[in-house]
């Protein structure tokens, strides 16, 4: 076996586990030295092979790279940046061949979702159309947990303990207070076109009195009058109600209740928040008090409340990938596979990426309950164990401490500049 | 000395520890059974008093009351509800005195802020007014961190720990992908009158490369054009820009951001919301591309990541104030006073109420960099030893194990309902 150096990625919205990936990789890869020469990472995702910025891993110390397994966000930059067909940018490709040539890249690892799946497929063809051997992996990772043949994906765990933990205790805080106070709480969750993150936030509830008493799917049609009446019972058999809405959720012609035509001061146009888009509704309404809490980045940044079980699985789809990559496999993306026991079992097996990409996994409507509003046991038993365990990064001072890479450039050999 | 029970409320906004002052308050009553009886607690604070509802927490067991520590928001119910003086509503302290006479409390702890505080002082007075003895004892309890006399306040340092943990990771989200995507990111924190809260967010940031880059504070005006340059030097500067806006952020003339007349699809005023306001703002005129989160209730209730520090003090608090009582204390407030070596010291000492009720303590200008920005060393000596430590509560399936109270009502003796 010839010795080939390894490029790895990290495409797309980061996660509070991507680098436990990297993690997986570098040290995985690190235990091949016989296959297996330099790790080189992209900056800024598949745009650092595009320019030729390529971040050499091997300057980082084994400690931080052990690191990275507790540090979220993406530590050598990501990048929304989805390559084209090979026959719409030709050059793109070609310049990507360009740069792997120049520094004997023999190992492609494409760490991210449904679109980088795709990106990764691509350039896993390149060995034949642009005769240049080269082994594509994927490495799967989205909070978006819309990855098909994989049980689940790494980055999901994490955002749905987080929403979980979050909605449990301020569900609680309104209890405390709904006599005099705060009746309707809603908090908004990230989830544009799947309900996975906000079903998450069904486990937090142990009984119909506990909150969430209502999630809002982008799956189900949002119906204003059956949202108020729900709300309004919520409220007098409880005392108060606690709502979880995806960003993603829509009325029945499509339209995103975020985009419900809010004006700022100066008549423009203001988007995002459902959140605040249904705290006026329950109040014009109602006449209820409420809150409203959007977590945006921080449910998908939350490393410091991470799933014990997403952390895992994030290092093995790394390290698999390299083993993979080591035996000689192409087009190949590490699937997380749920044993069938009823005790939680995982193992990793190997994908065809043909069948991957471009493929959407939905919720199935059997993890919504009939209502539309809330979870049913089938969705409870598939989301529980995700969001199993604590893996609590060091603190020091009060902060947890996260690692920062040198990230030292290999020297460029390219005479030519790419713009991307 | 004659026996006599105990009364506990707690007031005002909940927070992640207000039951560890609790727990503080049971467990010592409990270790005092020559002096304090029964502990009672009013359902839903003061209210509870005053509508004869005391729940007794001899029903709950040693291991309920424990798990009190690790519980966040209000087990036995808050309200916001201030007391009028005397001379404006007498029938309201005689009821209460009616009530505490009927069940034969001779000890009053009031868990609150400074309203609760003052409540308590009058409380405390009516021993001579009204001719009933009774000792009244205030357990400090605020997020806002405003009561005097006491070197911080219970509550404030694990919603601090929160916001500074959240904006170090949300910054390192956006980092990673600043390139290409969000450049600037905001987070709204709570503090209407005083920017305590913003200012932990600040210990975050090591240095000045890292989020949050800018912090706007109550206390400083809010400058458009200085706001917007500085965000054009971050984000030229650093790639990004990671902003804390506390909900309290005004103009010059007092306005909030927050009400600065978004409007709703109907054209209603919408309340809330500095973050998005802002994010409208940077966009409108610098174009960037900006996510916003407002944290609203999950920082308060977020015992997942309380601050050690804070977890003992609350207790701390509450076991003093009990022996305060018992020692046969009046209109004092267990106090929080720092030790003067470098290495962080605290001890509780009594503080007269007097001094306590209807003073704020304001945050010092020194605590605020010159250019109204950021903070400074002398916060970060204040603020860092208040978030240090970890006070991790229980798990099961995966989310953290919160106790509920049975809430057994003490069977009424008056014959009269109190409308509140």
């Amino acid at each position: 076996m010839t010795k080939k150096n390894a490029f790895y990625a990290q495409s797309g919205g980061v996660t509070a586990v991507i680098n436990a990936s990297a993690c997986g990789v570098i040290e995985t890869a690190r235990q091949h030295k016989t296959a297996i020469g330099k790790v080189y990472a992209g900056n800024n995702g598949i745009i650092g092979a595009l320019r030729e910025e390529l971040i050499d891993t091997g300057k980082e110390s084994a400690k931080t790279i052990a690191a990275l397994k507790h540090t979220p966000s993406g530590a050598f930059g990501s990048c929304r940046y989805k390559l084209k067909s090979l026959e719409q940018n030709r050059a793109e490709y070609e310049r990507l061949i360009d740069v792997f040539k120049a520094h004997n890249i023999g190992y492609f690892f494409y760490n991210g979702g449904g679109d980088s799946a795709d990106t990764c497929l691509k350039i896993s063809q390149l060995s034949q159309t642009l005769d240049y051997p080269l082994q594509a992996i994927h490495v799967p990772k989205t909070i978006d947990n819309d990855l098909p043949l994989t049980d689940n994906c790494p980055g999901f765990g994490s955002v749905a303990k987080y929403v979980a933990v979050s909605i449990r205790e301020a569900s609680l805080d309104v209890a405390s207070m709904c006599d005099t106070s705060t009746k309707v709480f809603i908090m908004e969750v990230m989830g544009r076109h799947a309900g996975w993150i906000a079903a998450a936030a069904g486990l937090a509830a142990d009984s119909e009195a506990d909150g969430p008493h209502i999630i809002l799917f982008p799956e189900i049609a949002f119906d204003r009058d059956k949202f108020l009446k729900r709300v309004q019972r919520c409220v007098k058999k409880y005392g108060y109600c606690a709502i979880v809405a995806s960003e993603g959720a829509q009325y029945k012609d499509g339209t995103f209740l975020a985009d419900a035509g809010s004006k700022d001061a100066f008549g423009h146009t203001q988007l995002g928040g459902v959140a605040p888009t249904l705290a006026t509704l329950v109040k014009d309404a109602l006449g209820y008090k409420y809150h409203w809490a959007v977590a945006d980045y921080l449910q998908r940044a939350a490393r410091h409340i991470a799933s014990g079980t997403d952390v895992e699985q994030a290092y093995a789809v790394g390290k698999a990938a390299v083993e993979m990559a080591v035996a000689g496999k192409n087009a190949v993306m590490p699937a997380i596979v749920r044993g069938k026991g009823k005790r939680y079992t995982w193992r990793i097996e190997e994908a065809p990426l043909a069948k991957v990409a471009n493929v959407e996994r939905k919720m199935p409507r059997n993890y919504i309950s009939a209502d539309g509003f809330g979870i049913t046991d089938k969705a409870r038993q598939y989301l529980q164990p995700l969001i199993q365990g604590e893996d609590y990064p060091p603190y020091r001072h009060g902060l947890p401490v996260y690692t920062r890479l040198k990230k030292v450039l290999v020297p460029q050999k390219l005479k030519t500049a790419f713009r991307v």
